[in-house]
C-alpha cells in the first residue's frame, strides 16, 4: 500500500488529522489496531475547549454535537463545604466549554471518513516506522492475518502513549519529562441525571471528588483514590457514600444517586516527549505528551497537534516550503507546556498527596480562595480551562 | 512599670503599633532586647507595599520615605536570556511598590517614639510573657542589669521568629505550618549604583539571582546558594561572576561591579502559627509567621498585623466592644496565607530545587511564559507584589 500520510491510531487525533487532510486534498490512511467498536466505546474525556468544537464543526463533525453537546459557561469549586463559580465568558471575553464525550467524537468522525474519507483500517495491527530519515518511510502492519507495509511521505503517530510509533525515535535525541502522581481516579458512570448543571471539582481533606456528566441523564463521578487501586475493591454504595462527603456542602445540596453502569480506575501522570518530529514521522496526542485528566486537556491537546500539523502539511502541498514542518514540533511545544502547567496547578491544588503535610493543606486552601477573591486569578484558571489558542 | 500595651520588640511591627497607639490615645511600653544601634543598622527587607507606604505616612514616618524611597513601577523577570517587564500601575489600577529599606523605616520610627511617645527601653530583654489567660497579663524582663516587670493590659509579641512571646501560647492550642528550603540566598551590599532601575528577578539553570536596590548609589544583589552556606566562602569576584552569569541577557546589558561592604546569607523558611491571639496576648509580625524573601512580603505583613490590631484595640477603647480583637487572629492570618502563597510561589517558580527534575524546570519556565503571555497571569503576579490590603 502507499499513500502521502500514514497514520497510526483511529483515536480522535488520527481520525481528525485524516479528515483535515481529506479536507485538503491530502491523501491518507488510518491503521487502528483496535476493532471499531472498542474505539467507539473506550470511555475517556467530555470536555471540549471552545476552539476544538470549532474545529469540529469546520471539519464537518459538529451536526450531534451541536444537537446533542452541553454547553457549560463555568465550573465550581467546592472546598471547606463553600461553593465558588468560576464564570467562563465573563472572566474571558465570552468563551466556554462543551461536554461532549470523546466516544462520541469518534463515532461522528469515523462515519465521516466511512463515507468519503481515505482507508481507515481496523484491526491493523501497526508493528513497527522505519525509514523516517529518509525519503520513503514505511509502516510495517499485520491485518487480516498477514503481514503487509504502507509506504508513506510522511508518517504520522497518534497510536498514543502505549504506542509504536515513538520508539522510532532515536534515544540519542529524544528528551521525556515525566511526574508519576501517587493517587488515580476511580470513574463511574451512573444512569442518574447530573446534580449540578456544570461540572464540579471539589478539594476534601479525604481526596478529591469530581462531579461531571455525560448527557442530561447519565452522571459521570469521580474519586481520588490511591494510586494501584483496583475499580472492584470499591462496592456500589462505598462509593456514594465517599462522593457525598466530599462533596457536601453548607446550603444543603444532595447528591442524586442511581445505579453504576460502569466503574473503572485513571492512572494520573504528566510526560512530554520532545521532539515531537523526527526526520518524516510526526507524533500527535498522547502518544507525545500525557496529563493529568484534571485539567480536561488531553483531547484538547491532541486536536490543537493535528490542526497545527494539518496546516503545516497544506502549507507544504500549496508552496513546497517545509517551514511549518520543521516548526511543527516548538509550535506544538509552547501549548503543551500551558497545558502540563495548567493541569498539574489543578491536579497539586485539589488533590491531597500522601505526604502532605498541614502547610500543603493550608496552601491549596490559600489557592481557592485567591481564586474566589480575584478576578485575577480567576481569569487566569478560565482562560487555561477554555483553552489555550492554536 | 505599668502601662495598656506592653510591646516586647522594636522592630518595625512593634514601632509602628507603638505609634499606632499613640495616635490613638493608647499607652504602651516598648521592651527591646538589642540596643539602638543593632535595630537601627540589621539589614533586612526594603520594598513597601503601597498600603505600607501610606500607613507609614498616615503615622507620620512619610518625611524621609517620601523624599528618599524610590517608587518602583514594575519588576523584571529574566529567564532563558530574556527579559519581561510587569507593569504594576497598568495591571492593578495604579499601585506600585517604595524601595525604602527596613532600617531606614526603623529610623524614622525610633526618632518620633522618643520625641513623643510612650517608652522605649532598649537593651531590655523580655524574659518570659506570664498570666495571659487573666485580666493582667505581665511581662518579666532584664534592664539595665536588674530583673523588673511590666504590667499591662495586653501584650503584644512583635519579638520575631525566636521570640519568647510566642512560647505563653499553650501547645495544646497553637497548630504550626511549616516548609524548610534547601537554599540560601547569599546577599552582598555593594557601592555601586544599581545596573537597572527596577528589581531583575532572574531564574537559571544554576540558581536565583536578584538585582535590587538600597539607593541610587548603593546595590543590592542576591544568589541562590545551597541551605547552610557561610558567606566567606565565596570571594569577591566569584559572586559578581556568578551575578554575571545568571542575570546574562542576549541584548548586552551589563552588570557594574563595586566594592561589597556586606556579605551575609538569609536562610528560606515559611512558617505560620495558629492561633495569632491567646487570651490578652497577641502575635504580630515575625513572631507569627515567616515568609521567604523572594516576594518581599516580610515587613509589609507585619504592617498589616499592626494596624489590624490597632485599629482592633481603638475599637475596644472607643466601644468597649471586643469583637475586632476576638477576629483580630482569623483577620490577618486570611491575609497572611495569601502573602504566603505569593512567597512559596515566587520561591519555587525561580529557585532551583537541589533535586529537581527535568519536569520541574520545564513547568518553571511555562509559568513565566505564562505570565509574559497573558494579562490575567501577570496581574495576578503584579496584584501580590503591590499586596494584598488590609
Amino acid at each position: 500500500m502507499r499513500t502521502t500520510v500514514g497514520i497510526i491510531g483511529a483515536g480522535p487525533a488520527g481520525l481528525l488529522l485524516a479528515r483535515l487532510l481529506h479536507d485538503a486534498g491530502i491523501d491518507s490512511v488510518v491503521l487502528e489496531s483496535h476493532d471499531r467498536e472498542y474505539v467507539e466505546h473506550r470511555q475517556r474525556a467530555g470536555i471540549l475547549e471552545q476552539g476544538t468544537a470549532d474545529v469540529l464543526r469546520a471539519a464537518g463533525a459538529g451536526v450531534r454535537l451541536d444537537k446533542e453537546g452541553l454547553r457549560h459557561d463555568g465550573i465550581e469549586l467546592r472546598y471547606e463545604r463553600r461553593r465558588h463559580r468560576v464564570d467562563f465568558p465573563g472572566l474571558t471575553g465570552g468563551r466556554s466549554v462543551t461536554v461532549y464525550a470523546q466516544t462520541e467524537v469518534c463515532k461522528d468522525l469515523i462515519a465521516l471518513q466511512l463515507a468519503d474519507g481515505g482507508p481507515l483500517l481496523f484491526e491493523a495491527e501497526a508493528l513497527a516506522v522505519e525509514g523516517v530519515e529518509g525519503e520513503r518511510p514505511r509502516v510495517r502492519f499485520r491485518h487480516a492475518g498477514a503481514e503487509d507495509v504502507l509506504e508513506c511521505s510522511y508518517v504520522v503517530g497518534c497510536d498514543g502513549f502505549w504506542g509504536i510509533a515513538r520508539q522510532a525515535v532515536p534515544p540519542e535525541v529524544s528528551r521525556t519529562f515525566e511526574r508519576a502522581y501517587p493517587f488515580a481516579w476511580l470513574g463511574i458512570l451512573a444512569d442518574v441525571p447530573p446534580s449540578h448543571d456544570e461540572l464540579v471539582y471539589a478539594r476534601h481533606d479525604r481526596g478529591f471528588a469530581l462531579l461531571s456528566m455525560r448527557s442530561p441523564s447519565v452522571s459521570r463521578l469521580y474519586l481520588q483514590v490511591p494510586a494501584g487501586t483496583d475499580a472492584d475493591d470499591w462496592t456500589d454504595d462505598e462509593i456514594w457514600d465517599e462522593l457525598d462527603r466530599r462533596l457536601e456542602t453548607d446550603d444543603g445540596w444532595t447528591l442524586r444517586r442511581g445505579p453504576i453502569t460502569q466503574k473503572s480506575v485513571t492512572p494520573m501522570r504528566s510526560y512530554v516527549h520532545e521532539p515531537m518530529r523526527h526526520g518524516r514521522l510526526f507524533l500527535a496526542g498522547d502518544a507525545a505528551h500525557i496529563v493529568p485528566p484534571t485539567g480536561a486537556k488531553g483531547l484538547n491537546l491532541a486536536v490543537g497537534d493535528v490542526v497545527t500539523l494539518a496546516r503545516a502539511l497544506a502549507h507544504e502541498k500549496e508552496t513546497g516550503s517545509p517551514e511549518l514542518l520543521d516548526t511543527y514540533s516548538a509550535d506544538c511545544l509552547h501549548r503543551i507546556w500551558q497545558a502540563e502547567r495548567f493541569s498539574y496547578d489543578m491536579t497539586t491544588m485539589l488533590h491531597r498527596a500522601p505526604d502532605a503535610d498541614p502547610f500543603d493543606s493550608r496552601l491549596q486552601l490559600a489557592r481557592l480562595e485567591r481564586i474566589a477573591g480575584s478576578r485575577a486569578a480567576s481569569a487566569e484558571l478560565a482562560e487555561g480551562y477554555t483553552g489555550f489558542s492554536y
